[in-house]
């Protein structure tokens, strides 16, 4: 939480940190301003609280964020003069040398050449890298209490939506197999993807990074998203992840049932019925201070005894299940703590950590795919909390055609 | 255009590019792949077609670029690992050794811990940063047809959302000199974003930036966006600057006009007058091949003859004309050619140039604020493009209360 950014600080070593780039979708600005139509930098010194610096024409809304707002003192845009401003602001907030480290989305290539200039104009800062388990990744790892309402909100938007477009298709008319609109047209991905956009919009919330709503083959490969020409063909395994953010680039959800409009074959029932058996059993089995990957590990097990595949026994493979069990989910919809069972990877489900579990299996050559994805808080009492409720069933009625 | 690459190329001395990050709302990336729901990164050596690695599970996504798509080696996510990964891509795509640039929005911390853990274990390859006006940014700088038609399509849908909004103002209400809803409530400016963010979804675009709708006062300010509880009080000036894309990131519009309300003071009348002469006035000289920093300094000097400070005559200012005339526009909002008068930066107008012009008047302190923008393109015939038309009224009738 943010309360333990100076600690953290202290543990590494840290003097100053800065956040540069946009005050919207900008996960570690959003975090440190609560977001807005800027672009700046932040600028904390150990002990001290941040300090925003902006240009005039953007004065109010640095201001809004609660910050100390300070102009900059120079508002050219080449790297030189880039590195020149950072320098300053380092000086403004009270670091004449110490150990700096940097976070915010940047381009690249610039950002290496700023980099450049500020080891030539200012050796009185040494410049720490940072990986991406990051300290604003670690202090974000943890959520608190206006944190988690949000999140919350963002659960039952986002469960609002799916029963939305849940009875969309089960009110929609059938023809030779296929859903069809009012306008007596083959309804297709697309046409959905477009309504949730839509609903989402009149939610007030966004879907920057889009919908996977994918169907038969498709569902079979975790992150495809879905062919818009896609027509919606009974039967068939429909795997729907949705993982929008409040306006701007707040904080994310993360949530995905797998449907077969109308029925569904033994084959793919099986599959369900599995990938049902593991999330239960994996969410019954969740342990506060319980590392990660254990959990990771535990689902490869249980998809090994039935028969499946898995990247644990089977490195590499595209059928069965191929992915994580989930991941910590905040102003990023991928963020700590990670299940990744490499090695260097050692997150833990603590109180305040937020994250979802999803597992899935996946045959694209038999086209099909199920996934079943709920987004959990570890509480403070011990418990686990699912953050929105909605059915998991795998069937999704039809109007009898 | 990116037909040009290899040339730009030659031109820095690049043996070969490296575009990283996602394929959504990440300018380098969409350009060179069209954008989808990945997290990749393109290898483009000297003369030959860039290639795209991704990991297993966005495959399909990956392959629905167009660009030959290859599977990662190793997924792991630590620094050294990214590292030797891209050791390892710049090898599979033919360069043994040579000078490599990088693209693409990045975590900032992250990625210079890469660079760090690359220059030890790949030493063969000379990392090259890039300023802000890059390589893939001059090449963006000139649009294509399928470009330039986009951007089109995104001036229809802008104006079509402004066109809805002047409606929904004109045809509300009146009472005690506010506009009121059809539930008797006062309208506020919250009201009036999130109906944007509405029909901007009805069109299939996207708000990642949000809306600028800043009366009174803050229209005063150029980037302050508007307060959401402010009411809609006849006779102040509102500055409406609205900046959407296609999903996912695409390409932008950009697009203000200035509004009063059922009636404007002489005052007000005489801002908005001197502000459309000068727009008037700019637009008529528009050249092609000339610096874009010396149609700045024409307006500079056509708003100094009228009585108003400008940041030419009084560096620092936040009266009267603060900002520059335009900017150049396409998959970021604001991207080269850049109009600043700065002595680095001598951007031209050449055919393919897709470019804001927007003059403003501002005064904070008497509550009032002009700007009128529209996007032009500079054509192939040597004439220029306004890329989408709307009125330019700045009084807004109202209903009679």
């Amino acid at each position: 939480m943010k309360k333990h950014l100076d600690e953290l600080m202290a543990k590494r070593g840290l003097d100053a940190i800065i956040i540069t780039g946009t005050g919207d979708h900008n996960p570690a600005m959003v975090y440190m301003t609560g977001g807005g139509h800027f672009k700046a930098s932040v600028v904390k010194k150990a002990g001290l609280l941040p300090v925003i610096y902006c240009n005039p024409m953007e004065r109010e809304e640095a201001a809004r964020t609660g910050l100390t707002a300070k102009l900059h003192h120079n508002q050219k845009t080449n790297p030189a003069a880039q590195a020149d401003e950072i320098r300053w602001m380092l000086q403004d907030a009270g670091l004449a040398n110490g150990k700096v480290a940097f976070y915010g989305r940047v381009e690249a290539g610039e950002f290496m050449a700023i980099l450049e200039e500020l080891r030539k104009c200012a050796p009185e800062y040494i410049l720490v890298s940072e990986p991406q388990d990051n300290l604003l990744m670690e202090t974000r790892a943890t959520k608190g209490e206006s944190e988690i309402a949000r999140i919350r909100k963002m659960g039952q938007i986002t469960t609002r939506v799916v029963g939305r477009v849940a009875d969309l298709l089960s009110s929609s008319r059938v023809r030779n197999n296929h859903l069809i609109n009012s306008a007596d047209s083959l309804l297709r991905v697309g046409d959905i993807k477009k309504l949730i956009n839509l609903w989402l919009a009149e939610e007030g919330a966004e879907n920057p990074e889009g919908t996977i709503f994918a169907i038969g083959r498709d569902a079979g490969i975790p992150h495809s998203s879905g062919n818009p020409e896609d027509i919606l063909e009974l039967g068939k395994t429909i795997v729907f992840d949705i993982f929008p953010c409040e306006e701007q680039g707040g904080y994310f959800y993360d949530f995905t049932r797998t449907w077969c409009l109308g029925h569904a074959d033994d084959q793919v029932m099986q599959l369900y019925q599995d990938v049902k058996t593991v999330y239960d059993t994996v969410v019954k089995e969740l342990k506060p201070g319980q590392l990660c990957k254990d959990h990771q590990r535990f689902t490869c097990d249980l998809f090994e005894k039935m028969g499946h595949p898995t990247i644990l026994s089977h490195p590499g493979t595209t059928d069965g299940y191929v992915h994580s069990l989930g991941h910590g989910l905040g102003l990023d919809v991928h963020e700590a703590p990670w299940f990744s069972t490499n090695v260097e990877v050692n997150d833990h489900l603590v109180p305040g950590s937020v994250f979802t579990i999803e597992p899935g299996l996946y045959y694209p050559e038999r086209g099909m795919g199920v996934r079943l994805e709920d987004t959990y808080l570890s509480t403070t009492n011990g418990s686990f909390e699912k953050l929105a409720e909605f059915p998991m069933d795998l069937v999704l009625p039809v109007r009898k055609s």
